[in-house]
């Protein structure tokens, strides 16, 4: 199976350090490749809060998980520290893809990269919504 | 973004029941989107071991995690059981594609699905090889 | 330091089985020590929500943990499962204290046993209160 | 149950800083009870790797959890950091008791205290042995 050429940190605009855990190494001696979606997790919670202001526990509107992907190209370990790395890759009337990346210390390659989906649902009824107007434009800057 | 009619349990070919914890619910009270692929990696590598005989921590030749991805369709929860499902999708000559869902107890439709890929490497140099013979044979029942 | 005597089965009231998951295991293979406390965890929930019938999510007096303790004896490993095993302590007017016990397979003898504390709180100001009368009765039920 | 006065930070040796991940909080929207013993660990094990460049996954004579103890006094949550802090508390032959603390942000009271207990084996035979006597130097250093 062929892959894409791997992005680079410039081709992204949010970025957010991550501190690993000896727990997050799993018996191979490298972090567990699930942990790599719970880095892509803070890179998403954080921005949303912090880029977005979105308040995960009260907004009326709220993000839910519809997809997540990702290609793991070199371990991570800990104890050494991560940066993930987003951009907002395809924006819909109630949804919204990040690509996301994990480089390890001062690597410009990344050793994970793929993408995560959000729906944006009504927190009353749980039925896809259009995104905020505050929270599009923000996206709109992310891309 | 449209997205495929989701499988059935009866297109796959191995099950394994996974108990699930209070902790895997988050703060939304469902599992958390990252423990799903908690779940597959509990699916593959039970798969691995009572289907392939498989040692990750000995075998000469050993599966690395090359790519997985999840589609989130209906939450699973704590204290409900989870039934992982597998199949072989495809099948190439150092890499294989495990198709797999997540089904909550008695339902036939998923509550996620997804794949995941390995690719086997030697472990002294960590460079692919060819899936042993008995291994691709195992495999190829299990398509 | 010496250390007591360890229970047996025979001495708890309430059991549990767990299924260990690859992921438990740690860079040492066998079950990280952190992961007892969760085994402990799973223990008091089922054992509030099938003795006790608590809904943690809902009722108006819940338990917050005050204290928890383990002693280590011997590794858990995956795939083996485990038996958590649980006794009421010590009971006060809005405390308990639950004797836990963690056991391998067949094994009379715990890896692991400690306790955890739980002191009962009104869920609007978070201030400690009687335990209710029927969870008190069933925990008379489980010394 | 009485409790004994809390230390304060200045009680401390060792410190680390430890950031929170949105997992971390639970459906109880703080810091789930279980991870305040990963904070431990991670105190511990980056104690003995900086303080005491201990290798844990080669030295000769590696330490073993042999009991922890936390109690919980306030709630720790995602996404304020936490200092995890540390002391000597005993010293023995083979066997050394850390005295550890979580302090949220500027806080000088805990929100949680208790203590991690490690005994000193052979990797070979898993048998008790003396400690190290540049690790017992290190310690009573930081007692």
């Amino acid at each position: 199976m062929t892959r894409p050429e791997p992005p680079r940190r410039g081709d992204y605009k949010f970025f957010c350090n991550i501190q690993t855990r000896w727990s997050d190494n799993d018996m191979f001696g490298h972090v567990n490749n699930v942990e790599y979606y719970r880095f892509f997790e803070l890179a998403v919670v954080e921005f949303l809060m912090r880029a977005g202001e979105v308040d995960l526990m009260s907004d009326p509107v709220v993000p839910f998980a519809a997809e997540s992907l990702c290609r793991f190209r070199r371990p991570l370990s800990w104890p050494h520290p991560v940066t993930a790395a987003l951009r907002v890759e395809q924006l819909g009337t109630s949804s919204v893809r990040y690509g996301i990346a994990l480089f390890e210390e001062d690597s410009d390659e990344p050793a994970a990269e793929g993408h995560w989906v959000h729906v944006f649902v009504t927190r009353a009824d749980q039925r896809p919504t259009p995104i905020p107007d505050a929270l599009r434009a923000m996206f709109e800057r992310h891309r």
